[in-house]
């Protein structure tokens, strides 16, 4: 593997591809793909309708996704986790043809995501060329039609973990958190805060719930259990901006 | 107008655009567009290649962009201004034809533009559609290569007027400064902190410069004022991180 392209593809609405993408996934030579775990056939399903969308001959190469082992502290767990999926990855790739080897990314290959650390991984180093593609802040904000920022304000991005941990980050105005498993914002106090919340955005599954927080969180909390069970799987992330 | 598509295009790269802005803007019945000063023609050239790209047959209107009265205290002059934008869209489209009417919005809608702020100042209130579109945010990680966050790191997303007044954010480890003019990573403590900056990014003009502040700074300053007299105008973001 000399090219490695990294290709965002967006959040789950295969409009999301862009231009520059579908070029890219048409010329590339393999597409590399991680075989997911139940639950989430649909996002195979996704990943190959892209595929065909862009009229993609690439010879598709699946890979098993490893374990993470959950008995290491969070930051070992996970670098030793990507150091198991570059090993895959290399594994995979020993047969594929010449030329550029596709991974597509959900969202964007620099926001939350691990394919660029675990690209760095890889002996030879391959020429990375990363094409930039629709994030969870924008199909959010987009949803809503709500703007990301106040005028000339700052904001915060930030993981359901360290909001957790932290709590509401010192001064901030607006905050948007991404790898939210645990409704985070359970843990903060809701006075004057206000709450854009999106599962499965971009996807014909979309759910959207906005308002105060303390009205809105247990009624997000039960329309993200409730959409969990029926999807067996949810992404969801959201805006909190305090009046 | 009953029907307002917000379409955000991306930084300048026509592969930016995404499939589904694509064909939002062959389904507008007609595209609003800013006459913009001298200095911007390319950026109007890339604006109607764009539209040519996607086979839109939308009827074209033009209009004035107003001009900011910098007598005002900050906030209210960018409010005395959206109210005029707002009356000149509704001005222009008098006798827009029936249909969607599309606006073309660099980045994406919601991030640090006004567009959305505009269009909720129109009366009657038209029905908003948001297309997300590549960021600043993203054409610059995707061009260094790099990630946004570290693993479970957080980043602060401010102006360079921000930065100016109040300097390095509380606690932050990565800063993405928008909206900066005035080379505002001057006016830090240059100790500890990388910078990868870029101009024109996703355009074949871009420039790329990236590395520790203290070096980085006056290479930075050098090459920006340099393609700015070339050019006549220059868009530029970058990305800060405390080791």
């Amino acid at each position: 593997m000399t090219e490695l392209w990294l290709i965002g593809i967006g959040t789950g609405h295969p409009g999301h591809v862009t231009l520059e993408g579908r070029d890219a996934l048409r010329d590339a030579t393999t597409v590399l793909i991680p075989r997911k775990g139940a639950g989430k056939e649909d996002l195979a399903h996704l990943r190959h309708a892209i595929l065909n969308g862009a009229g993609a001959t690439a010879r598709v190469i699946e890979f098993d996704m490893p374990v993470r082992d959950d008995s290491l502290p969070y930051q070992d767990r996970v670098a030793r986790w990507h150091d198991e999926i570059a090993a895959r990855w290399q594994f995979a790739l020993e047969d594929a043809p010449d030329g550029p080897v596709a991974l597509l990314v959900w969202g964007d290959p620099g926001l939350y995501d691990s394919t660029l650390r675990i690209a760095a991984r890889l002996s030879p180093a391959p020429r990375l060329r990363v094409i930039p593609g629709i994030t969870a802040l924008q199909a959010l904000t987009a949803a809503h039609a709500i703007p990301f920022n106040t005028v000339n304000g700052a904001v915060v991005v930030t993981t359901g973990r360290k909001l957790r941990d932290h709590g509401w980050p010192a001064g901030a105005e607006t905050v948007v958190v991404m790898l939210d498993g645990e409704c985070s914002f359970r843990t903060l106090d809701p006075e004057g805060v206000e709450i854009w919340w999106g599962a499965f955005l971009g996807m014909p599954e979309q759910i959207l719930h906005s308002g105060p927080l303390r009205a809105a969180e247990p009624e997000i909390i039960a329309l993200r259990a409730e959409a969990r069970a029926r999807h067996g799987w949810i992404m969801d992330t959201y805006l909190l901006r305090k009046q």
